[in-house]
């Protein structure tokens, strides 16, 4: 055994923005650090709707873990998936081990929901890793391919109508993105069939999109995307997806191409912890992010649920993980320390920012709004400075000039077993 | 009916180097041309080592067709898989509908063989598609992550152990990257394990690697080859593989990652022909590449059997199918102009390339030799220039430069439904 053996382990479960957060304020701690992922990589998903709509590559946006962290002596990263934690035991069991803890940080964030109506996933898929974009990059694609193949106008139809579930930041993105690829990417590159005939439906329950923002940046949001070929349906309720495509309210549309950015679940290793749980699954922290009954143990990121003094919860979002992820760190030191004086956790709302397509984005920053070119250009440099790696951000700076001047989208690459696995109607079961 | 509808209709089948160059050939001709091909995309064969070892991403060496040919308003592309070929009604009937055509191009070239061992297939995949490229990539990965996993030294062993079968200039490449990766790349971000500990074979049955080469240049081959770490095994046949390993003549060896690169059968469709196949299934074509009963139609590339004046074969490269893609377009344009007078279709060899390594290569052009730095820099002066569109030479350059210089490689990232679909010996069978 190592001298370091004797260090307090501090488990972390979880790569994302919060657990890696975790992992490198922790960097000069007294302590062995282990953190485990069921990925080898860390995903820069706020570009993830990019790589969904094959504007970039997956290596531009997702970094190995063990190369993030390969400085820090400290930290040892291990791919492998939690099934449960013992909290008596402190004890996490992995599907190939198991590890003690003298701290434990659970990060493993959310997953896409149907709030009930499990079977749409099979024909509305949702974006949360990579393969879940591959998957959105091959329906979209080959939606374009079938449609050329398809002689019968009655039959092409349904293959040109996308439809996007969900007015929040994601749902935005992909309509506006897919409205662009439609109207600007492919037209020239068809012969029987019009790309720009496509119809892209962005459709919200709520009665605004992005309803986290301010009800200004709403409405222009809706106007950019409208601008951009986009129908935006509010106030309207998605009841029924299946092969033939999805009823909105009582009228159904034949749309072979239906994608899920509604809802989110958090983790379901949240239920293992012995802590009340929200709706959406995220557990009830303590205000210093631990679990009620266990100082040792925290839980951040999408999977926390923590009320700001307003008792508005704070957002899913990076930044938000990110500083979970600090406060963990610097409650673990403190423990370490003794110092055991409680240290709520305060939210530092930055801004929020969300894009729409070329040009065109919302933003706001406390008492400042900021839409179209503005706001657009702020997100750029926001999302390419944060991106991790010196390389990536080159090379996606390099690729988005790129797609911005010829407007074309270098990933168009279908791959998969079955290049044309998207379910057919009148076809088995998956 | 367009007027075009008239016109007499080229059907190609395949969109690889053969494919596409006779599309582009065509380009002027009076000729309605449908180019069908079951993926979406041309790739670039060559450099598809470097997806499978994770140094580029696909985007970087694939293009889609139709973005490649948007421009070229004769030909029409249809993502779509031939099923079989009606010779006499002079009609190919697809998964998806049927096309008449008055000339026809098979260029659908050839797919890895197990000589008769269909079953170690699951133990060894082959490299000749993007999903091969990452499913050897996620292999590789993979295999380091578990030999970091294991703590029993006997069972990490394994893991470590790298086989690559064939040492033609796939088996080079592969056994070259590996090593490097592992010399390289890898060892500072592990913990518990050394990747440096890390054993790559390279074994092939005949007497010496690249057997294409003079044999000096397969010696110094060698010799680069194991100044990179790996071991080259010459005149040693593989008789067994199974999910314990591979069994070389006599000797087993425990080894988690079996890398297929020895043999190479040609599509299916050439049986379909009803002219004489060689052993590897290519088509005994006439001089000028058209069947020979039916000089409408011609088989190019890969799938095409040709004779040297000296009696050796056509090697199955780029250049070759290349050159018979814009031989077959001259033979439809002289039939057009009711010329038939007899053009046999002659190689025009302008040498051999195969690269090893971080300058290491070797290459001759007719009398020349080259090896090492020069041979490098040569293949990579070739590969940039021919690679497919501008912007991805630029970003190749850029990948290229970056990995060089700090051995990093930023397609490391593991997809897949199951991240972690290696055949485990343990469990069921896929």
């Amino acid at each position: 055994m190592d001298a370091g053996a004797t260090l307090p382990h501090v488990v972390i479960l979880g790569g994302g923005f919060g657990g890696l957060a975790t992992v490198r304020a922790l960097a000069d701690a007294p302590v062995r650090i282990t953190l485990v992922d069921r990925r080898n990589h860390h995903l820069f998903q706020p570009l993830l709707y990019q790589v969904a709509t094959a504007g970039l590559s997956a290596p531009s946006i997702a970094a190995p873990l063990r190369q993030i962290l390969r400085r820090q002596a400290n930290a040892t990263v291990l791919l492998d998936e939690a099934i449960d934690v013992d909290l008596a035991a402190r004890r996490v069991r992995f599907e190939h081990g198991a590890l003690d803890y003298d701290f434990l940080v659970v990060a493993t964030g959310a997953t896409h929901a149907y709030f009930g109506h499990d079977d749409w996933a099979r024909w509305a898929p949702g974006l949360k890793t990579l393969d879940d974009a591959f998957a959105i990059r091959r329906r979209v694609l080959l939606a374009f391919e079938r449609a050329e193949r398809e002689s019968d106008p009655g039959q092409r139809r349904p293959w040109l109508n996308f439809v996007v579930v969900g007015g929040g930041p994601t749902g935005v993105e992909l309509a506006g993105t897919l409205a662009e690829i439609a109207r600007h990417t492919l037209p020239r590159e068809f012969r029987r069939s019009d790309p720009r005939r496509a119809r892209v439906l962005l459709v919200e329950a709520g009665p605004r999109l992005l309803a986290a923002f301010d009800p200004s940046l709403s409405a222009k949001a809706q106007r950019q995307l409208e601008r951009l070929g986009v129908e935006v349906l509010t106030g309207t309720a998605v009841t029924a997806i299946d092969a033939q495509g999805v009823r909105l309210g009582e009228q159904p549309l034949a749309a072979r191409t239906v994608l899920w950015a509604a809802g989110v679940a958090a983790s379901p290793l949240g239920r293992q912890l012995g802590a009340p749980l929200d709706r959406a699954g995220r557990v009830r922290v303590a205000p210093d992010l631990s679990l009620p009954a266990h100082p040792e143990v925290f839980v951040i990121g999408d999977l926390a649920c923590v009320e700001r003094a307003d008792g508005t919860l704070v957002p899913g979002v990076a930044p938000v993980a990110k500083q979970m992820g600090r406060h963990a760190a610097a409650r673990i030191r403190a423990r370490l320390d003794a110092d055991s004086t409680p240290a709520p956790f305060h939210y530092r709302d930055r801004g929020a920012l969300a894009t729409i397509g070329r040009m065109a984005a919302v933003a706001q920053f406390g008492r400042l709004r900021l839409s179209g070119p503005p706001a657009w250009w702020v997100w750029l440099v926001a999302h390419i400075y944060f991106l991790i790696g010196f390389r990536n951000r080159l090379v996606v700076l390099l690729d988005w000039a790129w797609a911005y001047w010829t407007y074309q989208r270098h990933a168009r690459i279908v791959t998969g077993a079955d290049a044309e696995a998207v379910p057919d109607p009148d076809g088995p079961p998956p």
